[in-house]
């Protein structure tokens, strides 16, 4: 995706160790007009797929989930990272942060994960597919399909591509592949 | 907003205790097209202000913030409610939760908040108002301006409306307001 790779050289910011911040386009501000475009790739890609609904994980993935949902008028599930007191009947995983070095749990609601429906998966990122996992087990817990998972930036020298790639019955797409960051810079797979 | 009340009588439950649970379509499960009504009626409300940015907390903020938004072409910000280790130049603000009866820090990159901006505040509900009242001292250390303030459902039963209505030079909106709930039913205020 041209746009998005223009974007990132543009705004985002990369540093040795493979990270790469956007957060000033993606991830604590958003450009909403970007996000727009990012969820009809999604649509051209994934746009032949059954699913009946999107789900997402909070926080960072709601805003191209909800975009990609107004685009298909379908209903956004957005999987949460604390359980809220108030929630009953829950489906709970646990996914493991490198970031943050901790397992956290995650949670939704098994009124809106049920065999009726099939999920594509919505995030910002893409790297060791922990959280991918996490939410592809409440959707396996709550008896529902996942069809597809769909990443707006794919940090390809991670384990988290092949990993899910793995999963033959689940399409995957990365809008751009990030193969080096580093202080001298961004280089991107060639696809 | 009619359209709004008649969805949360179908399909909101209320309980004793002022409990609305709209978790099916706004802060759980999200109705995106819903949602973009919601955002164009505070295009309506808001329109005539001179805002430059969306400013809303997560997680639920997120969608409408975004769908506003991506209507009126301007950057979202929204604020965190942990600190992520690799964020620098923070500022930071504590908000009481009396859902879960702790206080709890929100930030936002000073990046992002700055003497350049003029901000409306978005958010679901409007109940107490303390956590507008903390992204108000996050806008206001970041030497930026708050302009508006647009909740999608006030309770009305609740301090906040009345507290935030006492800063005068700030527009406070609510799409709709909840006078009573509780296991017999919704009340809506005349307005």
């Amino acid at each position: 995706m041209k746009k998005l790779k223009e974007r990132i050289l543009k705004d985002g910011k990369s540093f040795d160790g493979g990270i790469l911040k956007v957060d000033s386009f993606i991830n604590h501000q958003i450009d909403p007009v970007l996000i727009k475009s990012v969820a009809m790739e999604f649509v051209r890609r994934f746009g032949n797929l059954p699913f009946t609904k999107i789900i997402t994980i909070e926080a960072s993935g709601i805003a191209p989930a909800t975009m990609l949902g107004y685009l298909l008028e379908i209903p956004v599930v957005f999987v949460k990272k604390a359980a809220p007191k108030t929630m009953e009947n829950m489906l709970v995983s646990s996914v493991y942060s490198y970031t943050k070095d901790r397992t956290y749990a995650i949670c939704v609601s098994a009124d809106f994960v049920t065999p009726a429906d099939t999920f594509l998966f919505i995030d910002d990122f893409l790297a060791n597919g922990n959280a991918a996992l996490g939410v592809e087990d409440l959707v396996t817990q709550g008896g529902a399909k996942l069809l597809g998972m769909g990443f707006i930036i794919e940090k390809s020298f991670q384990k988290g591509g092949a990993l899910l790639r793995e999963m033959q019955h689940i399409q995957i797409e990365s809008l751009v592949r990030v193969k080096k960051l580093s202080n001298d810079g961004i280089e991107f797979e060639e696809d």
